[in-house]
């Protein structure tokens, strides 16, 4: 099974997968987090933000987790993961697949901005930010929503476990 | 752990890890082969065959074997691997590292050609074939050496069983 979770920078994704992971694994059940910031630094080093860079980014995420996947590990990704056709060719490539929606609006992300993206973003330092120059589609049709701005962090968390339970897993 | 087969195309890298596969799998042991062809159909599609990406490539391998690896899983990889730093790098990147060097003289690999790769090189159409005019560096010391122009599938199947065996696994 992949779950993906996708939203802005600062939504909670990493945060909710963690918390996640940690409530499965404790449950004996083996977990891989695949942290979209982490898979910067090492699978998808050669590449940038722009939108094709972006598509890659997730596509090449999207091969490990069915990998991971095909091998009975439960797989939570944490990625921005900006583009609905993005999402929906990983969808195709998993087995068992989780779309959470991480939603928080943009101001409340701003506010928190936890890796001061956004801060530089609107001093003109960086450009191809999500949601400030660089779209972000929302997902239309996502199997769990999480409002980061009004729930709190267990409560995320139970309903992502709950969609897992739901589709059957661990088995 | 890694079990990382390097050689010339046709040497027989792929025969034989599905030959351990199978044995493996048999056992009860849960593998997965990374294949390099089938590798540069997904995860590295974008990458030709330069110096630059075949080092790359390898690199990508590598950090999805680790990742696999790092989750209880025996994987098998084979691809050609040219460079000696680029296999020494993979090997930092994984826990328990077995390089087997299939070693078949050129002039035999040219002889199976399975992909007819030697006689399109030969003929000019294709450029950038390992043993031809790109080099491919044979391991100083392999952890286990196939030499498949005077051995059987059987026999060089054995020896890496022999040696995944003493490095402990299956545990």
């Amino acid at each position: 099974m992949v779950v993906w979770f996708t939203g802005l920078s600062s939504a909670g994704k990493t945060t909710i997968a963690e918390g996640v992971e940690k409530e499965l694994s404790q449950a004996g059940v083996i977990v891989q987090v695949l942290d979209g910031d982490q898979m910067r630094r090492s699978l998808c080093r050669d590449l940038g933000f722009s939108d094709e860079d972006r598509i890659e980014n997730i596509r090449r995420i999207g091969v490990v987790a069915s990998l991971l996947e095909r091998n009975g590990i439960i797989v939570l990704v944490a990625a921005i993961s900006p583009f609905r056709l993005g999402r929906d060719e990983v969808r195709k490539l998993c087995g068992t697949f989780i779309e959470v929606y991480v939603n928080a609006p943009l101001n409340v992300c701003e506010q928190r901005d936890k890796k001061g993206l956004y801060v530089r973003a609107r001093r003109g330092e960086i450009a191809s930010v999500s949601g400030i120059d660089s779209p972000y589609e929302e997902p239309l049709e996502p199997d769990v929503e999480c409002l980061t701005d009004r729930e709190d962090v267990v409560t995320s968390v139970s309903k992502v476990l709950r969609a897992i339970s739901a589709a059957g897993f661990p088995s």
